[in-house]
């Protein structure tokens, strides 16, 4: 199962010609998650080549605009653009007398189906699963009621050995069989046994979504060993008490999490305009959990290269 | 007095990376009025260098969202930002509980006064008025209730002469003094007389806004001999039946109108996305006016200068 993380915004309150407020797409298997929706979203979908006619499920941490105010302008252009399948939002529950209000004052009667799942504010359950996936909320402490995501594989799949794809010449259209365990027949017949192709014995691979919030170290055993957690880091320690008043998290802070849930990798973001140069807080977070990593617009984070 | 006009975005419906959707902004003696709101709006007057704390006025023609998607987000960014200034919207009904609820949802207590001026469906009213501008609505037909905007000076202001003024060195912060008839006094303690520097009797300028509208001949009499009519020209009169089916013009009604109307220049957009080549809409529309001018994001329209 391939799984990639675009980040199609990473910076906090108020947006700039190059900062992108807080969006993020989880392509998992060809299917896309999108993980908030600041204003702008769907330019920036556009501008990554990311087709939003392929967003089936949109989760919405919690309802500061730069994380959802871009929400309302990509449901109205798959309206426009002909959409006929069926979308579905997971927000706190008054998301959706915002969304309908604005399609009610417009007279718009989407042409496809809406449904809206409302996260609890006080319970930690599964929100989704299918036979692919399963994503759960991660209770923050934020100014308001807020949401991480826990993204968990359910598959234990098969990893592709990148030299033996090319030596065999393997075509792509046949990776996602191999990585259900299926032989490869090549042109002249000849089966290539999958254990040539492909290692066994892959864990099911974890991504950990936590902005906003402050440093909570409540959320620890629910995101202990992930993959991959991006955690917000909007200040450098300097400022803890202005992050904690504003319902925030340091560098430090970040990197304290990871470190305590024992995470493979660091991905901190929603930085605040202050810093003009972000490598205050990579450094700050390093000092204490080496494998951090600054968000950027337009990264791509491939899991199977991690 | 000054009057500019800046285009914020001119395109409909669906946004793209070039393609920004309807705002603009009439600056009248420093005095920022808003004209709609398209998603990103705020972005693109950092992108134009034009402080949106000096917006006072803001005037959203109807509730599409290409109109007006971007409206919470500057208002949000304006709290932020630390506005104490009050801000006045002038929109149809439904607007004022759409923007209250997602203040509300975010806990926003909003730091400066923000006032709602309900724009009549049936009738045309003045807006606002002070002693240099009055602004009225022009009704519309759309597919929803849709107001265009008169935005009329109240002076009569003396006009510069541009090669006095470069001749007599005249500073630029002694423009708006000339502007109202007085002398200047240069640094040798000589009195230059108003009218070396200025013609006298320079009307009062207008400017109407109408977007969007179906061809409708009820316009004309309110924009009778305006300077300058900006007027939607969503589609080429090949599809005219399509046009008026979606409660649009296209560029010959554009044309037909400001002709009719008697203007002085007419500006086209709201271009739909099927024109890749927009020098179809223009010819289309000079056809029949040939004082036409395509709207390009982040033109500037000086008023004194046409």
């Amino acid at each position: 199962m391939s799984l990639k993380l675009t980040i199609l915004g990473c910076h906090s309150a108020v947006p700039t010609v190059n900062k992108q407020q807080t969006a993020q797409l989880l392509n998992v298997n060809e299917r896309f998650f999108l993980i908030d929706c600041g204003e702008n979203t769907q330019v920036q979908l556009r501008k990554y080549q990311l087709s939003f006619q392929r967003i089936h499920h949109v989760f919405i941490s919690h309802l500061h605009g730069d994380h959802y105010y871009g929400l309302i302008g990509l449901i109205t252009s798959m309206h426009l653009l002909g959409r006929k399948k069926e979308l579905y939002i997971y927000a706190h529950a008054p998301l959706k007398d915002i969304i309908n209000t604005q399609l009610s004052a417009a007279k718009i009667d989407l042409n496809f189906p809406l449904f809206f799942h409302v996260i609890p504010d006080d319970d930690q359950v599964i929100l989704y699963d299918d036979e692919d996936i399963e994503v759960t909320n991660v209770i923050l402490d934020h100014s308001i009621s807020c949401s991480g995501f826990l993204f968990r594989e359910k598959k234990y799949q098969r990893r592709i050995i990148k030299e033996k794809i090319e030596e065999y010449k393997v075509p792509y259209d046949r990776i996602s069989d191999l990585r259900n365990g299926i032989d490869f027949i090549n042109e002249e017949d000849e089966i290539i046994a999958n254990d040539i192709l492909t290692n066994s014995n892959v864990k099911a691979r974890t991504y950990a979504y936590c902005s906003d919030t402050r440093f909570c170290l409540d959320i620890i055993p629910k995101i202990k060993n992930v993959d991959v957690l991006y955690h917000e880091a909007t200040y450098s320690h300097d400022l803890k008490a202005r992050a904690f008043e504003r319902g925030h998290s340091t560098a430090k802070d970040a990197a304290t999490i990871a470190k305590e849930a024992n995470v493979n990798r660091l991905i901190i973001g929603h930085y605040s305009k202050r810093y003009l140069d972000l490598n205050i807080l990579l450094s700050e977070s390093r000092e204490i959990f080496s494998n951090t990593f600054l968000a950027h617009e337009g990264d791509i984070l491939d899991f199977d290269l991690i």
